[in-house]
């Protein structure tokens, strides 16, 4: 396939149109990611990879807007990965990515794209680290990637990130439910926004109580707690000083997470070539199909179904 | 292994600690899951599930509290299933049990439980549908499924139910996010919750409008959008009429949501399995992990580490 092994050169020379246009490939499916990434895995592996996540309304949008400007005035490249479920009946992706571009329209070095589900969300995690891959062999030194909502899968995606932000909001009652959904335990920083409107500092206070709940080693880092207006950009500068200082700690204490990386796209891509295999060599045509119709017909079970289709294609015995 | 075959009779005949014992299997791992849903599947078919989602601090847990009373008075035996990661810092699924649970404490008709994310969401996916066949079994006539998130996660594991209910909240801000967070499409009833609160007709009229912009055929079902007040009781009848309305177009409308059902839990299980097959069989120990290490040094890049196993395996060429 020319497509990608010419695009190749272009987007590590940071061509935007290459960039655009590789980002779609990892997108469309496993057999073009391979390829794209392949070719550019060489030139990985100097980007430095932030999630932010938090419930919708938390500001996340303006927040990572307002972080780009930051690290533009500090000459950083960025990449802006929005994880965003489309809709049909909204079409939200692509205007968005419109609307956002536009404060950064004539900036070159700012790359914002927004990912939506083409599939299943193992689809859109995988799209998402792949994109994040060619940003980073594009030359980006950081990539924030933004999740829309604050489901277990938006914590899956950001969660391999080098540094995962936490964003809430004070005032709308959604604090416990924050606190419910899973996502405190994977902040290494939290960011009160709308940090001027009641209720803020007692939003800090309980993240506070709830970070003291659990106890933390003396080499262990604590996520600060810090308040932004994203709206003003009050406190988006000292924001990124927390991040940095949580960089900071060294290559070392980033392995792991950097590992949890690895293992997460060679279990994608194990199982996604072995169902490839199964559904297109191993077993003829149709016969999955009429599997999938025995068990919605209550004939046999899903666990069942499964051994006997992988006997059939002589996988096991 | 005697444990499910035992409990079997049990979960049937609808003892509470049977069906306790048997859910806790099905969340364990997939082996056991795959010895229980084989024991149950015959008894299963019955209920009706349906799939509460929505922004946090929608009142889902309130509006599905309110539902089972609604459902208990018309003597439908109902369980109900909240999804809900667990989080180390607040322990919240098994707090939230155990307070919810004393609304129905005395009623052996109910059965409550929360299912926490142990791994990925493919897991708790595979988990919470598990859960509802044991509920199933047991003899449940109506199976409540709420999240606690809003994410693509959320989505997948509602998706599959036969009735999708997503409950909004007017005055939040959350309007616009809800709306892009991939929710809309999934509806078969809307609710807008905290109905008696100002804005109320306005978050109709948006819900409305969005609808307006697809068009619906005329065998097509169109979601109603209904108002309640959650706190209080006021609309969940005519909530609980809306579902039967939609249940009563009959089992050839609801033959694609069952086989979408039965496709994700073959392909589940067949990943599942093949994945088992791989590490523990196919490869030597270790060989795994030094190839995740490989791909975390970046020697190697995530599809060509995945072929490279597959050949080893003896899978690929």
């Amino acid at each position: 396939m020319s497509g990608p092994a010419s695009i190749t050169d272009r987007v590590v020379a940071g061509d935007a149109r290459a960039l655009a246009r590789a980002i779609s490939l990892v997108e469309d499916d496993e057999r073009s990611a391979g390829e794209v990434v392949g070719a550019l895995f060489r030139h990985t592996g100097r980007a430095y990879l932030v999630g932010v996540t938090g419930p919708p309304g938390a500001g996340k949008s303006t927040l990572v807007d307002r972080l780009t400007g930051v690290l533009r005035q500090r000459s950083l490249k960025v990449g802006v990965l929005a994880v965003d479920p489309s809709s049909p009946f909204t079409g939200g992706a692509v205007l968005g990515d419109r609307l956002r571009m536009q404060a950064h329209a004539s900036d070159e070095d700012v790359f914002i794209r927004s990912l939506a589900t083409r599939g299943h969300l193992g689809g859109l995690s995988r799209a998402t680290s792949d994109a994040a891959l060619v940003l980073d062999a594009a030359g980006k030194d950081v990539i924030l990637i933004e999740t829309v909502g604050v489901g277990q899968g938006e914590v899956d995606v950001v969660r391999a990130a080098d540094a995962v932000v936490v964003v809430l909001v004070p005032g709308t009652g959604d604090e416990v439910q924050a606190l419910k959904a899973g996502i405190m335990e994977i902040a290494d920083v939290f960011v009160v926004n709308k940090g001027d409107r009641d209720g803020a500092d007692r939003l800090v206070s309980a993240i506070e109580t709830t970070l003291s709940l659990r106890e933390y080693g003396a080499a262990e880092w604590r996520p600060p707690i810090l308040k932004t207006v994203a709206t003003s950009g009050s406190g988006v500068s000292e924001l990124w000083q927390a991040i940095e200082t949580f960089r900071a700690r060294g290559p070392a204490a980033q392995a792991e997470r950097r590992r949890t990386r690895a293992e997460g796209a060679l279990r994608e891509a194990v199982s996604h070539r072995l169902m490839e295999h199964l559904e297109a060599r191993a077993l003829a045509a149709g016969e999955f199909a009429a599997m999938v119709d025995r068990v919605a017909a209550r004939e046999i079970d899903p666990y069942a179904a499964a051994h006997d289709l992988l006997k059939r294609a002589g996988i096991v015995d």
